[in-house]
């Protein structure tokens, strides 16, 4: 049993009565005092709380550093939300843009982050971004990351294309090569099914953890961060910090909810069952400074005949917004921007959607699809959410699209293209490569949006330190990265930003302990 | 000097050691454990943070309630924001609209708030605020608190007129007889430069709070929570639980921009200078939710010649934007609903405003003067920011409005009176009581918006009892009202509404205490 139980045992005479109460009084939020522990488990130079993208960057470089290192991950797999994600990765400035003769700047990508982001974003961790992306790319790509070559995403939101794609068509493509890297580590101890309890204090200082093994999560639950107590616990120093990597919390029924009321329980989300406040609030409680929490993301390309994620966004994505358009079908018509940031895009979704589950349906035609990732369409055709269509009249038959209108609509944009400009929404048509939506087979898709992605968290500054609403200075011994972290994508965050980000501030905090 | 203090410097050999380090160990953020308390300088049943509306209410009532009160204000005055507020208070479904046959509502109430508010508020707060809003104003009334008898304020982004104007002018009409009434009671001990420094926890719960007597709050620092060490520490026990009721964070240079990035320290605000976010910080550090912290509001009513709130308001306020209009110098031309709510003004503002000061002209004409309170024109012609012409065309020249197109938007407006109807920005002018922009003399006043209201804060239930984010329970022994609470006001508040908001939860927590 953890000496940590023990003590709260003891019988000694003053210091028992004492500690017991003590402990009770001083976990009473967040924070033990080291002095309470009376023997850690096992000692660390660096603990990482999460094994996404900002976990695993961290704990390659820390080890690569010669550091100890713990990664503990309370899903039963590693991965996280990064695992599962589209994995496409922006990267303002890179070769493959040279070669294209895109020209790209720092200050043009955070002007970008700054308009769907209201201006909300701190434009110098985005700086940092920008400066170190490139170190960033060659880092996963030597750890065995692969990207399709000489090819840069035009991702929506983005003025020029920026962004890598990854082959594997997930993040996957990240989390299994760095994880084959860290085991390869001999210093590295990564547990699944380990759940980070509360922060180890020494005054302001995080010098370890408590967490529990075996632990499993359950998503019955309704809040399992609160109701679980599943598993041993144990008490780990951690000499160097703690990293948090623990990701957002779209999956937190309750916490979601305090942010944004309408964010109810049965609102759907795109993220893994884990992806809750708990570690975020554990963090709060020891002075971390809240940074723009009550920014939820929704993400304009889900389907809403399938839970979660699902098999769609890519051709959502890439097919219908990226190329194609999205009509209201009561009228026929476009009524967006289809290549606007998601915080437009979602806004105008769920106002089509209304109260009466009026699903816009997404359009792309034969060479759209042929134009891009096989793998886009194939899954979605088998599931059912896509289907296929000979003409646009049966597509319109078939999503009860208001016919002439939507015929006229569609003639209308295809013109757009030819001209190369979009006077209905002022869309960015510069790189349409001339796809428009004439050539049969059609396919179509109903949208929905579901909660994607937390913007806010814990502050940090350029070297993932996390900043202390009490002191305004860095917490001693706390690092953070990704998703739990807020600020970088100010109200609303551009796709593929999240996955630079989160293995970026991954990156950098690794280095930041290796050089300890 | 304060028995924690000697505790810090005992010398017992196991318990000192242990005590100082834990200590030192369990005050890191927020929280003292109450063991560590070697004896009480004091023992209340209720202590209150903060003389405000809320403050004051719950102080009142819990007193009343044969309670024995602690109110502790750090600044040299009591009231704080409260005192120098405009003062007028929403109430829907009053006696007063009953006899001007003003049909109003709950629900109405509550739709006129979630439009500014863009759907972020907790609606069962704004409940609780309709069902007891008529014992609010019942209340005050009582203590000695004066409305203009017969009048109803239609006020900015309200559907129908609602809003009580107080004699006074200023929120002083209540602080003033509120605080007479709380000397009278026997049991209230109110101090003056008192500083809250932290909460006596038990367990959970919070049972007292340390705070510093004598203390000097000091405009010149940047971080006054931070750095200010001024005063002599005591602890007091709170037998039945502490009120938060400290405020927003407007003047908190660091906070605020932590929140909102583009608020940087030169940004001017309406507040008195002690509106900070030391007590939030606390709150949180002890697992007080966080809502919606992010959400700060600009008044759209203030001006760029004098400092603060200044004396400007309630005539740019309740003579222009009720009655007037509101033009660009540089087209001419009005540019937004002048009876929007303050963040569709706010952000219109902002973007006439631009990067070069081109300050928007508020502008009014006699018989709107005449048909508003007097002490509303007076100051500010006495101060020289309003200034007064005898032609419209004198007027567009002394603030070099454009002014061929002003005049005929002049005119064009007056037609929308007239028809009552504006198909320009849609205003409701259902109450402009015909009034237009015909009569000399002519008023016009620069318009620049300061940051005035903090929306967020932490989170509470219909008692005012706080929510834990580790439990998500109410934290025993702790209540907030007014606005250090989040939730009731969601992205942006309508005027007069945070007036019912403090007061109506002040009284709800101080009829809990009395409760108990």
């Amino acid at each position: 049993m953890s000496e940590l139980n023990l003590a709260r045992r003891s019988l000694l005479k003053t210091g028992a009565a004492m500690a017991a109460t003590l402990m009770a009084s001083a976990v009473a939020n967040a924070g033990i005092p080291a002095a309470q522990v009376k023997k850690f488990d096992a000692e660390y130079d660096v603990v990482i709380i999460g094994s996404g993208f900002a976990g695993m960057a961290c704990a390659l470089k820390a080890a690569r550093g010669g550091k100890k290192v713990l990664m503990i991950e309370k899903m039963p797999v590693v991965g996280g939300n990064s695992a599962i994600c589209g994995g496409n990765v922006a990267c303002p400035v890179n070769p493959v843009q040279k070669a294209q003769g895109i020209k790209d700047s720092k200050e043009l990508f955070i002007e970008d982050c700054l308009k769907d982001g209201l201006g909300l974003n701190y434009t110098n961790l985005l700086g940092v971004i920008a400066d170190r992306c490139n170190d960033t790319i060659k880092f996963v790509e030597e750890t065995g990351a692969e990207f399709v070559p000489n090819k840069m995403l035009f991702e929506a939101g983005h003025s020029v294309p920026r962004s890598y794609e990854i082959k594997a068509g997930t993040g996957s493509g990240y989390i299994r090569p760095m994880y084959e890297a860290i085991k390869k580590e001999k210093n590295v101890t990564v547990l699944t099914r380990a759940k980070f309890d509360d922060f180890v204090m020494d005054g302001d200082a995080v010098v370890g953890i408590t967490y529990r093994e075996g632990y499993r999560f359950n998503q019955k639950l309704q809040s399992d961060d609160l109701e679980n107590k599943t598993g041993k616990q144990k008490v780990v120093r951690a000499k160097l910090g703690v990293m948090l990597a623990a990701g957002g919390f779209s999956r937190d029924i309750w916490f979601r909810q305090v942010q944004d009321p309408r964010v109810v329980p049965t609102t759907d989300s795109t993220n893994q069952p884990g992806a809750t406040a708990g570690v975020l609030v554990k963090a709060l409680g020891i002075g971390a400074a809240p940074v723009q929490l009550c920014w939820l993301q929704f993400l304009p390309y889900t389907n809403p005949r399938e839970k979660g994620f699902g098999v769609s966004v890519n051709f959502t994505n890439h097919a219908c917004m990226d190329y194609g358009i999205v009509v209201d079908r009561k009228t026929g018509l476009r009524f967006m921007d289809e290549h606007a940031g998601r915080k437009i895009k979602s806004d105008a979704l769920f106002k089509v959607i209304g109260a009466d589950e009026n699903y816009p349906i997404a359009i792309a035609d034969d060479a759209i699809v042929k134009s891009i990732n096989p793998n886009f369409v194939k899954l979605p055709l088998e599931m059912g959410t896509v289907k296929k269509f000979n003409t646009l009249e049966e597509l319109a038959d078939y999503f009860k699209i208001n016919k002439k209108p939507f015929l006229e609509q569609v003639a209308r944009y295809n013109e757009f293209i030819k001209k190369g400009e979009d006077p209905e929404f002022h869309r960015n048509l510069k790189f349409s490569n001339g796809l428009d939506v004439s050539k049969a087979p059609f396919y179509g898709i109903e949208v929905a949006p579901k909660i994607h992605h937390t913007m806010g968290g814990v502050m940090i500054n350029e070297k993932a330190q996390v900043i202390s609403a009490t002191t305004h200075q860095p917490i001693k011994g706390l690092f953070a990265g990704g998703e739990v972290t807020g600020g970088v994508h100010g109200a609303s965050r551009l796709g593929t930003v999240a996955v630079i980000d989160a293995l970026t501030f991954g990156m950098i905090a690794g280095e930041e302990f290796a050089k300890m």
